[in-house]
């Protein structure tokens, strides 16, 4: 029964996802939401700056081929293989209503990307969380059993860790019959990627974002890459529920993004190196700090409450992700920041711990 | 049962909606898609230039706070009343499942926006459609039945035909268990907006655009207002299905085009008066046309077949929208262009009816 009589009855099961804060204060050192510390590459404001003025009167490209050629032409894929939307989260909601919502359960991690329970309930769709291992590894051996789809990030977040494709393929070559969905959103920061696997496994899809590696979270730009039913399976979705989910702005300015190859490879190489320094100074602070291949690290100090010491950045003017949740509940997710910011955080902590 | 053992059973039901044609020649006189003649405002795109750069690594407001501040004190109405999304398309489809999706079928025109049975078919919504009376009017009285909804542009589209402010108070008098729907995409080419009736009718909603009067097809900005029970529902759907629907450029782009007041009216009053001569000019012609209050003309001509004369206007290079479809197969619908735009179909039309 819906909680108000003109509320369709999904209306009042929905468990929103709550994203990170996006605080309106100035001068707050931004470590909470895995942006990227660089902005984007200067090509994306030129380009944008071309289609401003009238073009803006009409309707972009309902299919938006010029970034879905420039997406398939970096990943070496066609481009009937690509699918795009209003970023990847729009991606995977189509993925979840269009691809996962089967009779069986579909499989995730209980410690993941928050938004797949949140898309189970808008389509209703059945799911078993699979407990991550006790050093918050994903065992893939675990999702072998009967499922109408498997979904986990690659790495996963907020754990940071990044699954071999040597595993992802085991997985794959055992499951055929339902779609395995890789999530790539954070993969640039030091994994590799499953899209060349699409042309072997119809049934894997891959979803990336211009949100991370390429500097664009303020444009929502993502996509996903697999075999033409799939992509198609999504189409038919969006184009069921929105025929325009790109703006023209964003689409030039993605394709901007993707063609300066050179701009992305060296920042993500920056970020790189600014988490590699970040994880040894948090290490010999006393944190245990995951293994990440992301641009954020999961750590825990076994002296220190991590909501206090979330709470006591906070006084200094640094954000960081807490989340309050059973068996993450001790770590704080760290944004790999510029190299000032993460000297701050490094200074803040500190100060927190009472180290000289 | 799904076409592609991996398709959800609901994505080979469904019957996508197809836009207008966004051709990729240029030159063409492009009168199909209901597009301003005019581009938006300057402002528009000065305030977007301010927002490129290093912000756009950052996500934008989720909640696009100031995008609603404007079009609340545009509408004189409270902040907590109003709901944007991308594009009035993904503001319709969260209505469709947030608000509409109830045991009895929802009521609409059999002619009217097409893809509302789109939307239907997506979230398996039953519908009832009510056929316009014979001079091609929505009659409210038809109505008056039982319904889990009802929704309706007005004006009309395609028939470009307005609802007085008075009949639609009248079926909400009637109607205060499911919600009134009220489509506003083209209201400010001619009709009286039914936001000022919201405080009054806790079940209606009126959805409006940018794509029209404010010129902005290409930035992808809609919104809903309505009592803040129904913004609320609408504020759940969206948030179990994107964060971020509306990017950095597309919020400080639209609240430059509502703030910008002279520019909008005076771009509308142009719009009204050039279609005011496309009538009067088309009816010269021998053509029927339908009082319009939208940004195009519906017509018809007893002697020439719509079909080809859409063709013929194709190969002068004016594009117009025909829609094969029962009962208003001979008609042709004609966005209102530029003055010499209109200019150029007219001498078009004349060549093609063979008139000197």
């Amino acid at each position: 029964m819906a909680e108000n009589k003109f509320w369709s009855d999904i209306v009042s099961k929905l468990d929103p996802y709550v994203p990170g804060e996006q605080p309106k204060l100035a001068n707050l050192v931004k470590l909470n939401t895995n942006e990227n510390p660089y902005g984007p590459s200067p090509k994306v404001s030129a380009a944008i700056s071309t289609e401003l003025g009238d073009s803006l009167r009409l309707y972009p490209d309902p299919n938006a081929d010029v970034l879905k050629q420039a997406i398939a032409q970096s990943l070496d894929v066609d481009v009937s293989q690509v699918f795009v939307g209003n970023g990847s989260d729009e991606v995977l909601a189509h993925i979840f209503q269009g691809l996962l919502k089967h009779d069986a359960p579909i499989l995730f991690p209980d410690i993941t990307y928050s938004f797949y329970p949140v898309y189970c309930g808008l389509y209703q769709v059945d799911f078993t969380q699979i407990p991550l291992s006790e050093d918050l590894s994903i065992n893939l051996a675990d999702y072998q059993q009967p499922n109408g789809g498997i979904i986990f990030p690659n790495p996963n977040a907020p754990t940071g860790k990044l699954l071999s494709l040597a595993g992802i393929e085991s997985l794959l070559s055992v499951n055929k019959d339902s779609v395995v969905v890789v999530d790539e959103a954070y993969i640039d920061f030091g994994g590799e990627s499953a899209v060349g696997l699409i042309n072997r496994y119809p049934n894997l899809l891959v979803t990336q974002t211009f949100s991370k590696s390429r500097s664009l979270a303020g444009l929502r730009v993502g996509f996903a890459a697999g075999d033409v039913s799939l992509i198609d399976a999504l189409k038919r979705v969006k184009n069921s529920f929105n025929s325009y989910p790109l703006d023209r702005l964003a689409i030039v300015g993605a394709v901007a993004a993707i063609e300066d190859v050179g701009y992305f490879e060296e920042t993500c190489e920056q970020v790189i190196t600014s988490r590699e320094w970040l994880a040894t100074e948090l290490q010999s602070l006393g944190f245990s700090v995951l293994p990440s291949a992301a641009n954020f690290v999961f750590v825990k100090h076994s002296g220190h409450d991590a909501a206090v010491l979330s709470a006591g950045l906070r006084e200094d003017g640094i954000i960081v992700r807490h989340f309050n949740q059973s068996r993450i509940n001790q770590y704080l997710r760290i944004t790999v920041g510029l190299p000032e910011q993460n000297q701050q955080l490094i200074s803040s902590l500190k100060a927190l711990l009472g180290v000289a």
